[in-house]
């Protein structure tokens, strides 16, 4: 076995459903994001059909390594659900049966009257190789497998499968494997990626990296522990230059900034479709500062619930400033609301012009309590996804500096993040 | 080198970004996806992180197994951009430089005055091993690169940019490889996994499988060119038994639909908080046939703005089969829109009751014309982002199935996929 504080991950993705490109794998992500806050490296990931002798051989070669080796997929019901055989035939034991599992079953499928369904095959999820340790699924029925030696945990292929035994995971993990590297990350807006490489000078000991996000760069630097020291400054620095553009994320610190200050908030949007209010009801608790949105993707619409004057589309155009203040003053006569906000804007592929291309978007802000308006602009010509993405969270990221970071609408409107907006006079 | 009919594609991923776990890999899904649709076997996929010394490793031992080799990420300025000094390093040649791609370096970056620019740096992402041809891209500047022998392409990261590559990859890969196999593949809704393997028999020769939809389930099958025959009488045997179960999605045959029959449609939602209004309008021309979407997370708004009467809602609940009635109802009156749904639910993880456990959703249908109004449930308890999207898919599916499929409301409220339904009196 490799020493200790070498001993990294390696992962065994199974599933023809990845290899046919049928879905995309995302829990490589979670692990590695997981491993990486733990300080433990994934050595290599690899990805391979639903074959029993493959899945062996692979299982094989990998911990031959000296890594610890998790796998995910192949447990289940189905014929295509390996991993407990090749588990069982590499290893040399025979299959034994949870049964803590198989009461779950049997309250799950067996208790009503359903004639039709495979018992043998049903149960033949609670499966664990002889010597290994099941490690409880509560949102689905295969249990996830663990066996300290020779350092092997098996989990399922869905997600929230994957996320309901991953507490189980961690406490074998922590107590296996120890950390290898020590790490910081930031997520900073408002900086370009080659200003952050300019600012600070980063000894060679340490590793380092970004990559951008939806409103911003994630940065990371990473070294072995003995580093610690200059490590640790190196991240002072950081923290001490970029402060305060260092944040989790603009919509994560709009929902606390709404909750603390018991501050409502409501949205009408065009062009996104929706997605506004699709992200902030993303966080449980929504309902006590989110009463709702509207979504006016008709003119008409714009006109009958939210009260846009109709001469103002048809003088400016349903994507302008004027349309968009008016859409955040109605909206916020609507719900109500502390503040209001408005997206409209060209997703595309259609509906561009010399004047407006496709990625034209404006945006308002109408604040009830101080009777206070804000027009502002984005162009973000990427294509309809990335379109509607980029839009709201500019809109998020603004809200985040103008009530948040710079708190006063002088200082906001006057600095290189608030130069897309305008403050609008109110009658 | 292998027979021709036998050799696959090994995808070898690089990138420490997706092992350190900050960004989920969709290129593999592409990649995977486009070969499976060439009949092409895509054998293995292994993910390392930007090492020079583990790239090179890395892609000897994949070109040993005697399959074309396609490499993603590594291309670029950074310093961790180390593709294609592997393949230097592992082919024994010396890099070159693309004129072409010069020539677009030139025009993008030196062409202005950019003083602060590192000419050297992004100059170094023209360059490709000696004897390799260069892939243009037009989303990026690094060219694909090609080597017919040993049998390699390499591409860059960005999605956008393999995308503008992929013409010139196809023609190479269809040249050097022949299909290895044939594939049928169908998305069938209302039919569960073990009915479709009990009841069509699949002789041996060929492979099949499924994966879950949010709204029913994907099969295919899958067999060598020899078995054409056997393959395509499966397919049919399948077509005949299952149609019309088998449908692209549901979306797109309701906005289909919709824009055949110039028919208007909105939405009301409540616990999916947008994601109905998001999906919708994910179309490009959405707005031809869908005004719009109030999302009623407060009751104070499924009261003000969509008529809920208040004594509904403390009499039964804000979930419940009534209020679904009345938001549907109160709904189509705003946008007067032919076909109006509602969607009222627990998406948790706070929120449940003994009665009305998380997971419980309610649904409301009116048919403006018709005057014709439905309720429906659900129980989706798999977390608040399953939820979501279950409930939303399974309102859209029920949509196809009463308007597109049945066409008539009683064979729908009496068939198997109805009868979480009924039609309510209105008044």
């Amino acid at each position: 076995m490799k020493p200790l504080n070498d001993r990294g991950i390696r992962l065994l993705v199974i599933g023809s459903e990845i290899t046919q490109g049928f879905v995309n794998d995302t829990n490589t992500r979670f692990i590695c994001s997981e491993m990486f806050n733990l300080g433990i490296s994934v050595k290599e990931i690899i990805t391979i059909p639903d074959n029993l002798t493959l899945i062996k051989k692979t299982i094989k070669s990998l911990l031959k390594k000296g890594d610890f080796l998790i796998t995910t997929g192949g447990l289940g019901p189905t014929d295509d659900d390996l991993t407990i055989d090749a588990l069982c035939s590499f290893l040399k034991v025979k299959p034994v049966s949870v049964k803590a599992c198989e009461k779950r079953v049997q309250k799950l499928f067996f208790s009503k009257n359903q004639g039709n369904i495979n018992r043998q095959r049903i149960l033949s999820q609670c499966r664990i190789p002889a010597g290994a340790e099941g490690l409880p699924n509560t949102s689905g029925l295969a249990p996830g497998v663990f066996l300290r030696i020779p350092g092997i945990i098996s989990l399922p292929g869905f997600p929230e499968e994957i996320k309901s035994i991953w507490p189980h995971v961690l406490k074998k993990i922590t107590c296996d494997l120890k950390q290898s590297f020590l790490s910081h990350s930031f997520n900073i807006w408002g900086v370009p990626e080659s200003i952050i490489y300019e600012s600070i000078l980063i000894p060679k000991e340490v590793q380092y990296g970004n990559h951008s996000l939806p409103w911003g760069n994630n940065f990371f630097l990473k070294s072995s522990s003995e580093n610690k020291i200059i490590l640790d400054s190196i991240a002072r620095k950081i923290e001490k230059f970029f402060q305060p553009h260092i944040i989790d994320n603009p919509l994560n610190q709009w929902f606390e900034y709404l909750k603390t200050n018991q501050v409502t908030f409501s949205t009408i949007e065009s062009c996104t479709g929706g997605l506004a209010a699709k992200l902030i009801t993303d966080f449980p608790g929504a309902s006590d500062v989110y009463p709702g949105s509207i979504v006016t993707y008709d003119n008409r619409i714009k006109t009958n619930l939210v009260n846009v004057n109709p001469v103002t589309i048809s003088q400016f155009g349903a994507v302008s400033r004027q349309t968009a203040c008016e859409m955040a003053r109605g909206g916020s006569d609507k719900f109500n609301t502390d503040i209001t906000i408005s997206i409209t804007g060209i997703a595309g592929p259609a509906g561009g012009s010399p004047e407006k291309p496709v990625g034209t978007v404006y945006f308002g802000i109408y604040n009830r309590k101080l009777n206070r308006l804000y027009s502002g602009h984005g162009f973000f010509p990427f294509g309809r996804e990335r379109f509607r993405n980029a839009a709201v969270y500019s809109i998020y990221l603004s809200l985040f500096q103008l009530y948040i970071f710079y708190k006063d609408d002088s200082l906001w409107l006057n600095s290189p993040q608030g130069k897309n907006f305008n403050r609008e006079n109110v009658d």
